[in-house]
């Protein structure tokens, strides 16, 4: 496959925070961007040369966008799968159609992660009140129950306790095909935002720990303070699914770190195909940014140096946070980034703010 | 002063590479952008929410453009000083029309300069040929016959050696108003980059090193490799010249690095009421870039912390150096800016490579 040429067209699929931040990398290697979104506020809009608002399903806006592109990419994991067939027919589309259908169900996700001999939590699909009573008896409480597509930030899920009554979390999540996922004592959650390119390329960044606040991540620390051995198990992790999935740009994946016979393992819990939260300490924090790298992997560049600059702090500006901006901006080190969202809703994510700290 | 909230909208005057820099850094505070130029291949517009297509002396678009601004800046210094007063009524403009009449007069700018007990060449202002041979009477040879206007990479100057007519040298300028400056034997020409804001604070970065090849900025070095006190030299002076102009957001102070009873000192060349190409390196190598710095200014916002990441190597891809981008993306550590410029022309800015190598 040819590169894309400096001056060449990146379309973006999606236009939030991390479209508008691809297309903030791909401007900086001279390249335009296009970013296709059906959302009038889309905030990649304001910093891309091209945007179209039109719905997913709007096939003739598709193409007239694909045609419009050298590439194309997306920003988040719930492009419909007929959407991302139609692009694909077009043009190169990076993730491809293989990474969104596995990502975009969880149930396909776990039966491929542990199809290639990685450990996960115990997982049953359920698509009914007396699935779930049976699963609940294979794999015992507690447990999550979680729909298999459209969930993010925790939205569509609901734990399962020993008291929760099955019929009650089955009618929580309204009767659409769920997952009933065991629940993993974990001792940290960790993410490995990697990349790979066409030619089999692949580079991590440093293992991301994260914890998250009513389901939403709050802060990423690096390093994670795990051992030599879990981070290595971690990356190996991610390098096979990238390999098994063909993958081609930044993918994350979210793993629990948990204790066996003394020792520390990772448990997957989640993949994204796409860049991730969790690697937007990259932008002041590695040699190349998750976005850079993105940018180079879809339009089949070499991958760039994912070297660490020094310990991080990253911490999310969720909804009224973003209030504090004037405070952050004047506290030195303290790299704010907004999202350039108009209306800080409860939950929303609405920027970060990164701080990078020489290494003792 | 109010300051400008993110959300708000930072209007760009000139669309090239600097205004589509700091385009891309308000964009990472959440800021929404308007750029205006008249050239449709603007490298800016490309990544601006809003772009205005029209003359710089279009009267009724000046104002509706400053109507949708918080906060209009210049990306050159040769906006025409009745552009600046038509934006300045409306909307504040920063830096001011002061900033800008003092800077895009050669003769001007030195007077000022001068005035304020900074050293500089000696220089007259030359009206005619007859004025040109009294001044070159006076100042002797060689000297460097500037147009007072419009000058820019070496445009519009020749030099006067010892075998040059005079009477050649003021055809060779075509009759414009001109400044004679004597020829300064320099070590080394540096730049101080610093910022000031409304409040009186001020910031400078480091001391770049700047090498020139046929008058355009090849690369800069950073630590300049110069004494302490000629360091110190230049930053009060970059600061007093801020302080008289009333300045607000990033400036450029050009000087040329002489030796006088065996101590370096400086001598101020030349003023860009602006963000500077010597101070690209600041992207990746401070912890504040100067698109940051000026935006923050320019906002009313307190300034970033100037400091260095490393010792510090930035060079200028001229028309067809970026050619070799496939080569410098496969270099690691090489940062590759592109600025979206279609045609390579020979002398073109189209791009720089930055590297920041950790400090002895």
């Amino acid at each position: 496959v040819t590169p894309v040429a400096p001056g060449g067209t990146l379309g973006i699929v999606g236009g939030g925070q991390l479209g508008r931040m691809i297309a903030l990398a791909a401007a900086r290697y001279g390249l335009k961007t296009h970013v296709y979104c059906p959302d009038p506020d889309s905030p990649a809009f304001e910093v891309a040369g091209r945007h179209t608002r039109r719905g997913y399903d709007d096939e003739a806006a598709l193409i007239a966008f694909a045609d419009t592109a050298d590439v194309v990419t997306y920003e988040f994991e719930n492009v419909p799968r007929r959407t991302a067939e139609i692009l694909a027919a077009r043009k190169p589309l990076r993730p491809g159609v293989l990474a969104l259908a596995t990502t975009q169900d969880r149930f396909e996700e776990k039966r491929f992660v542990a199809g290639l001999g990685i450990a996960t939590a115990p997982f049953r699909a359920v698509g009914g009140e007396a699935d779930l009573e049976q699963a609940l008896g294979e794999i015992g409480r507690p447990a999550v129950l979680k729909t298999r597509r459209f969930g993010y930030d925790g939205k569509g899920q609901v734990m399962i306790r020993p008291e929760t009554s099955a019929a009650d979390a089955w009618r929580t999540l309204r009767g659409a095909s769920c997952i009933l996922e065991g629940f993993v004592p974990f001792e940290a959650e960790v993410s490995v935002v990697a990349a790979r390119t066409a030619a089999g390329e692949f580079a991590a960044f440093d293992l991301c720990a994260n914890t998250h606040s009513h389901h939403i991540l709050d802060a990423t620390r690096v390093p994670a303070g795990v051992s030599a051995q879990a981070e290595r198990e971690a990356v190996a992790i991610a390098a096979l699914i990238a390999e098994a999935l063909d993958y081609v740009g930044v993918l994350a994946v979210e793993m629990f770190l948990v204790r066996k016979e003394g020792a520390e393992h990772v448990v997957v819990n989640e993949i994204a195909p796409r860049v991730h939260n969790s690697g937007h300490w990259t932008i002041e924090g590695a040699d190349t940014s998750q976005f850079e790298q993105h940018v180079r992997a879809v339009c089949g560049w070499p991958l760039g140096s994912p070297q660490r600059l020094g310990r991080i702090e990253m911490r999310n500006l969720i909804g009224h946070d973003a209030d504090a901006w004037r405070e952050i901006l004047a506290r030195p080190g303290d790299h704010l980034h907004l999202y350039g969202k108009a209306e800080a809703r409860p939950g929303r994510k609405m920027g970060h703010v990164t701080r990078v700290f020489p290494e003792a």
